[in-house]
């Protein structure tokens, strides 16, 4: 049986727990769940239940030009997925998208990500932007910011910790991952940087209680809609001279976007735009759907977290009023920020007692009580995380 | 009237001819052309002829996951896009891709241009490994080295002037952009790494002599079919760790390659490779309808240069026995490598005399007698290219 995403090995990691456990509760023959990884495909259902309303149709004659749009700045964007971007956040109101602001499109967020740490920083200073983000923060910015050992900027790591006068850029993501947890900047100093991750700042995920307007706001079509397939992210940003040098980016690392996943992100976003406006829809727009299963999933988690005997605690969110729904809503992050209160190693344990594959604390910054787990799996994986999750019993102790 | 890209503004680089050209031959309100860029649009005719053939329709509930194939090293390659890779290369001949090699999908070969550079540096090295290409090389490779100023490597400039006694890694364009010539590696020292893009190595462009088999290549959709804006290319790559090195850098840069962008490469390869090997074919197959056309605009180019008394000069090819063909032909590259005899600056006399806006000598390492006019274009820029050349007169002297 195979579920969700397997993998051929179990990872290499050194177990703290192995020498107490005696009897694994799982079979050698069960599944390996791999939830380490945000990969949305909870929302297939529901956009195959949208049929021909999102298909897509590409002749062989189209898009062969590597330009969009020559009088736009940034002219690998493709008009109608400009419209629909801008379209969408008024609709939601998540971001301020007026017309003097510029949407840049990359492939994922996380070009765009590598796009504005070249943006902000500046060859003619004499030392590298320390990039810094609060843990904890996203596994993938310290190795995003330090693979390419660039003498532009350099992963200066906690931003609570932070405590150089130099100049410096830092990353908020918010709703925050791995936490969920709703932030803003914590340095706060004059001259201070900041990229505004907003991935998760989608109703399914937290109230929306007003339009964000940042200097430099990051989006994913991924997290939004669940379509990580498609690496069609966008950049939201104020300045022109910012944004030049974002296109720039984008020029020199891949002469634009893919035509066909801008199409497509185009086509989807304005069938969601549609629904949201349509009074007389029948059954759920994308957002009532994807918030009524994600608070389903959190219920669920909640109630084995009171079973389990306080083994695990996760955080608790404040209610807060969504301008979209025009309710008071919770907040059902994308991911569960497990913390184990009886080993030290959430991972570990997780992965030897359990076949549960997650991604450890100390990869956002904290300690490895900590473990970060997908919300975002399939209802046959989801399903099974919860059965494993509560087959944990007492048979470990601390260590 | 517009033809082709139309630029806002015509670029601001001092003319070296203004001073001595009286009249110019253009009037203002006609429009520039610009063929600065290989933008393939000369291929769209074909394209539409073949209809439904090369249409592709996506679903909407497809392709959401990151993950492809988990069982392939590059676990965002779509297998169909694999399949069609290593069948067009096997009927063409233009490339080794026995199943022990690695393939290797990118945002455009760009993409895994720096990803090459990332996958053969090494962060124990106690300087940048230094990046050279024979002049004339591709202008964008440069840049494309220094624009992140890495600590891994660092542009060392012109091959044949390469003489440190340091790690290196040279890059060979085969046919070479801009002046469509056949090239190898020019530095060979012992231990020197190499990479191989090989984007016109293609029937339309070269005579197929040989299968290509170096340790690293590089080819792209773009330039193989004209399908610019769908951003793919493709690395063939023999050693594995260099292969994951690479996979780990797109991984890194943006978590893969768009799905939908793959599977549209995927079909109109395939489609391309299914009429080669289809003897009963009507009509010509891609392959030789490219060299056709592209035969035609160089027989056209060839005859102006005749009748310009001396004015410019092209390269010369030699005939080659082409073995997909099944006979001898000759090269018609992408670019036209034009070398003004008159003045110093051919960038500068094309646009100011007539409008032309072209890339400058300087950009590819060389003199500005040189300057690289794109062979490309739709047939209405083409037509009017080939006009506004023959209207240069002599009223342009040596300056």
């Amino acid at each position: 049986m195979v579920v969700g995403l397997v993998e051929t090995a179990v990872p290499t990691a050194k177990s703290t727990i192995s020498s107490v456990v005696k009897k694994p509760t799982f079979l050698s023959s069960d599944p390996i769940i791999n939830v380490a990884r945000g990969d949305p495909t909870i929302y297939e259902p529901y956009w195959k239940k949208m049929g021909d309303r999102c298909k897509v149709v590409i002749a062989g004659d189209e898009f062969m030009s590597y330009f969009c749009n020559t009088m736009n700045l940034c002219w690998f964007l493709l008009p109608e997925l400009d419209n629909a971007i801008r379209t969408l956040h008024r609709v939601v109101g998540n971001a301020m998208v007026d017309d003097d602001r510029f949407i840049i499109v990359g492939n994922g967020s996380t070009q765009l990500f590598h796009a504005l740490l070249y943006a902000l920083s500046s060859p003619d200073l004499p030392e590298p932007i320390n990039v810094v983000a609060a843990a904890p923060f996203y596994s993938s910015y310290p190795e995003e910011t330090k693979f390419l050992r660039s003498k532009l900027y350099k992963w200066a790591g906690d931003a609570n910790c932070y405590d150089k006068d130099e100049p410096y850029i830092e990353v908020v993501t918010s709703p925050n991952n791995p936490d969920g947890s709703i932030r803003g900047t914590v340095v706060n100093r004059e001259g201070g940087k900041a990229i505004h991750d907003l991935a998760y700042y989608w109703p399914q995920y937290a109230p929306i209680t007003s339009k964000a307007d940042h200097d430099a706001m990051l989006f994913t079509f991924s997290k939004a809609t669940g379509h990580a397939g498609t690496r069609i992210g966008w950049a939201i940003v104020k300045d022109k001279v910012i944004a030049a040098k974002i296109v720039k980016f984008i020029e020199v690392s891949s002469i634009g976007v893919s035509r066909e996943a801008q199409l497509r992100a185009a086509k989807i976003l304005g069938v969601i735009a549609d629904d949201c406006r349509n009074l007389d829809l029948k059954g759920e727009n994308f957002f009532e759907y994807g918030r009524r299963l994600m608070s389903e999933r959190w219920g669920k988690l909640r109630e084995l977290g009171m079973k389990s005997n306080g083994l695990f605690s996760l955080p608790k969110y404040p209610r807060d009023y969504c301008k979209f729904t025009g309710e008071y809503t919770d907040s059902n992050p994308a991911f569960a920020w497990l913390k184990s209160n009886e080993v030290l190693n959430c991972e570990n344990l997780l992965r030897d007692e359990s076949k549960i594959i997650t991604r450890g604390g100390p990869s956002f910054g904290v300690d490895s009580t900590y473990t970060r787990v997908s919300m975002l799996s399939r209802d046959v994986e989801f399903e099974l995380l919860l059965e494993r999750l509560a087959a944990i019993k007492g048979t470990v102790n601390g260590n």
